[in-house]
């Protein structure tokens, strides 16, 4: 008989930019999901849930004359028919949903969705191939109050989840002005377009007089190498600086800036006219520039949006993984798209959304020490004999029904040291023990593990007299008695329960 | 010039066996998922969120000598080198984290987890190629406290989502009665095994006298095919009758009629043992019979599965698409399965677990009239005028600030009565109205949609009259009449909040 080849064990291991969440990881993201979803929904929005997979097609992220979906996504073909791929937002997959229900869905339809999205990208520090995202859309509204209400909602959902006011600014541009600017400059279609696109793009790292050398002839970047320039004459960098430097003191004066930049443009004067139509409606509902401010500096997105572009940012420094202190930077962005629908349907459907990037809050909150990423470890209950399970099983039963988490150590009990090592390492607060001797007397021992690890750490033996760390109580008194530790450490509920 | 091809639109269409989740359907997944959470976590369970992706070789579904993946999971390639898949299940993941990070993790290791996972088969009615599960696991743990802890909780976390005692059932058999069973028949590993599982598997369907046939010279079928028998002698089929009809009133009288179905097996005496210390225990903690039950017909996953399998099942009765009345069946099921960390360190690692098919639990509370499947609609404020979209954007903002769900209008104001046929499809409980008029005499008109539906319906004109569906208030008591509305409809929150 043949011998049969050994297969050799499997990896244990997530695919490459993937990663687990253990633990509070998971309810704090949870937690904040359920935070956002309730402003969404007081907004009028409502929930929806699309598939994670998508047709390649419905997608569109299928090249002409390319045999495979682009890159980008994880795709997969099904028995020679259709290829499948993972959602890479949530955006398109609306765009789908719209299009196949746009008979049964309300007009406009507001709809809020958060859920997981995939890049098939080169995976780097923090940068994950799976990560969450929450957004809110409004399909079939050409209103600026739409794209006002977003940025409105967006700054209320960032005090919801702990962000207070100050230390976050949503920031608003328009995609026309930036038209208006280049129509202003006699920049057409084509190549010369997408390098000033490209040079506007790098305006936050060259400055002012980068942008100028690099729409003319070049310059010399940081390493030392030349960079060849757009070629444009010097004075056609002056409405692109203009445009750029708008910002002034107060939305009325940006905007009279941005009207003095765009001057004889159809679109651009367009675009500032929606730029003020959002500030009026803004500042009717109290919104101010201490939370929502025009800032023609905003150009990410910018190609991929059809009007009113923003973007959320947090204000705080943090300190990076190296110790040296850093802005944090964008955590959400959104804007006007008013094409996506067309692809299925021939028409065009105005919508305009924003998608919060969880992941990226959720890691700020913790950098500021707003999240405590702790989680409150369960009452164990030790095994001291283990015939005596049944009774074991009774003590956590009623800790459980009174609303305190509890567990009975269900490894080998055999050795006690390791019983205590691993309610040390769930962060348990109390450990509870019972003997023989213990149940003949009708008591239990409460060990309070946050005072003895307070006591083995500094106390003298006059504190340690005076409060032990392990108490005798009557078996009846049990619940109340952990209640009362769990009390002392500021761990008990108002309801009394610890969960 | 070469014409360029013009691509067709896209269709806008799920992939075959994938849908869509609206509204309701998608919170009431997320509270039913963030109670179940809840009862998981007191028992001291620990959540785990892994990545939606996973190697197939850690998925372990890469069948030897074949070039691609087994079937029944979607996968894909990458650039030549590593195939990954969606998970299957969340047991799969469980097993691979819990290898890659077993110096990390506290031993036993509890863990709840929750979310999608991906089929490759056939869809059906109802069966889809993505659906949620929601599991628990404790690894590293030989003892039965843990599986008669787990079959305590999934009784718990029934009745936290709303299936009040009586109408679940949890049933518990062990794997290793069943091969005490075989033993005792004398039949080994082999084909024989497996025709005899396969048979035990149809009782159900079959009964006793179908069992008998099937394991001796064979039966005509419903349809009238002759199955082929597995060619048993009549008498062999005695211990697997004995096993299979086993249940009695009460567990110790069932545990009594196992001992003798599996005399003289120590596999078999092994497993009745196992299940008489899981019925004590689960005694212990108030857990009798009428919630979970040792029952030998109990065969589903007894092939997977290495000691205590269960199951738990809704014994209420709902009304199929056909109207016709059927049991609901079975929501969740788990049992010991001790050899899939093996696969990676070469370790058993004794574990336990169970799973809830959640998505099959909100269709049966759904079938039983207990989910509303209904949500708050907005309060809509009309738009009668497009200037003074400021003034209904301060009005927005004052009922949201009170905790009251509400949207202006946004789609195209001209047409009044679109505006309240979008109020109604959105099943708005009020409508707020400011005209010129109303504002110049500083009041809204504030018109009860509920009311007005029924009045509209049936009412006389005497009712009428006494409560018109529309009133006019001053502005300043815009929130305190909307609330009363609420109120009286039943809608408002004991904090005075709609949401």
């Amino acid at each position: 008989m043949a011998k049969v080849k050994k297969q050799p064990r499997p990896k244990a291991q997530t695919p490459k930019g993937f990663r687990d969440y253990f633990g509070a990881e998971v309810s704090e993201r949870a937690d904040m999901l359920r935070t956002i979803a309730a402003v969404y929904h007081r907004y009028g929005f409502d929930a929806l849930e699309s598939s994670a997979v998508e047709t390649v097609e419905a997608l569109g992220k299928f090249l002409p004359d390319v045999d495979r979906p682009n890159e980008g996504v994880f795709a997969w073909q099904e028995d020679d028919s259709d290829w499948l791929a993972l959602r890479y937002d949530l955006t398109a997959p609306l765009a789908r949903v719209y299009a196949q229900n746009r008979n049964d869905l309300p007009t406009p339809y507001r709809r809020f969705a958060m859920g997981p999205v995939w890049r098939n990208e080169k995976p780097g520090p923090g940068r994950f191939r799976q990560f969450y995202q929450c957004d809110a859309d409004t399909v079939g509204s050409a209103s600026m109050a739409a794209d006002a209400e977003i940025c409105a909602m967006l700054s209320d959902t960032l005090e919801a989840v702990g962000i207070p006011r100050g230390d976050y600014i949503v920031r608003i541009n328009n995609r026309k002005v930036l038209n208006g600017v280049l129509e202003v400059m006699g920049v057409g279609e084509g190549e010369t377009r997408e390098a000033v696109l490209r040079t506007i793009d790098k305006f936050d790292k060259v400055g002012e007089s980068g942008v100028r050398e690099l729409l003319g002839k070049g310059r010399l970047d940081a390493s030392g190498a030349y960079i060849d320039g757009v070629g444009l004459a010097p004075e056609s960098a002056d409405p692109v600086i203009a445009f750029l430097t708008s910002r002034a003191d107060g939305n009325s004066a940006t905007l009279a800036n941005l009207r003095s930049a765009i001057e004889g443009s159809t679109i651009g004067e367009a675009g500032v006219s929606e730029l003020e139509d959002m500030a009026a409606l803004l500042e009717a509902q109290g919104y101010g520039p201490d939370r929502i401010v025009i800032d023609p500096a905003v150009v990410r997105g910018l190609g991929y949006y059809t009007g009113p572009v923003f973007e959320a940012e947090l204000t705080f420094e943090i300190t990076d993984e190296k110790g040296r202190p850093r802005q944090f930077g964008s955590v959400a962005g959104g804007g006007r798209y008013d094409d996506l629908v067309a692809r299925f349907t021939g028409q065009t459907v105005p919508a305009v959304g924003v998608s919060i990037g969880v992941d990226r809050l959720l890691a700020a909150l913790r950098a500021k020490g707003r999240l405590s990423s702790a989680q409150n470890g369960p009452v164990v209950i030790t095994v001291m004999d283990r015939d005596r399970m049944a009774d074991y099983q009774e003590i956590v039963a009623e800790l459980r029904n009174e609303n305190i988490r509890a567990e009975v150590y269900l490894g080998n009990p055999k050795n006690f040291g390791n019983q205590l090592k691993y309610a040390d390492r769930r962060g348990s607060p109390v450990a509870i023990i019972q003997g023989g001797d213990e149940q003949e007397k009708g008591v239990v021992q409460i060990k309070d593990l946050i005072l003895g690890a307070k006591i083995a750490e500094n106390a003298t033996l006059e504190e340690w007299k005076e409060r032990p760390s392990q108490i005798e109580a009557p078996r009846a008194e049990l619940v109340e008695r952990v209640r009362e530790i769990l009390s002392t450490h500021g761990l008990l509920a108002d309801d009394g329960s610890y969960v």
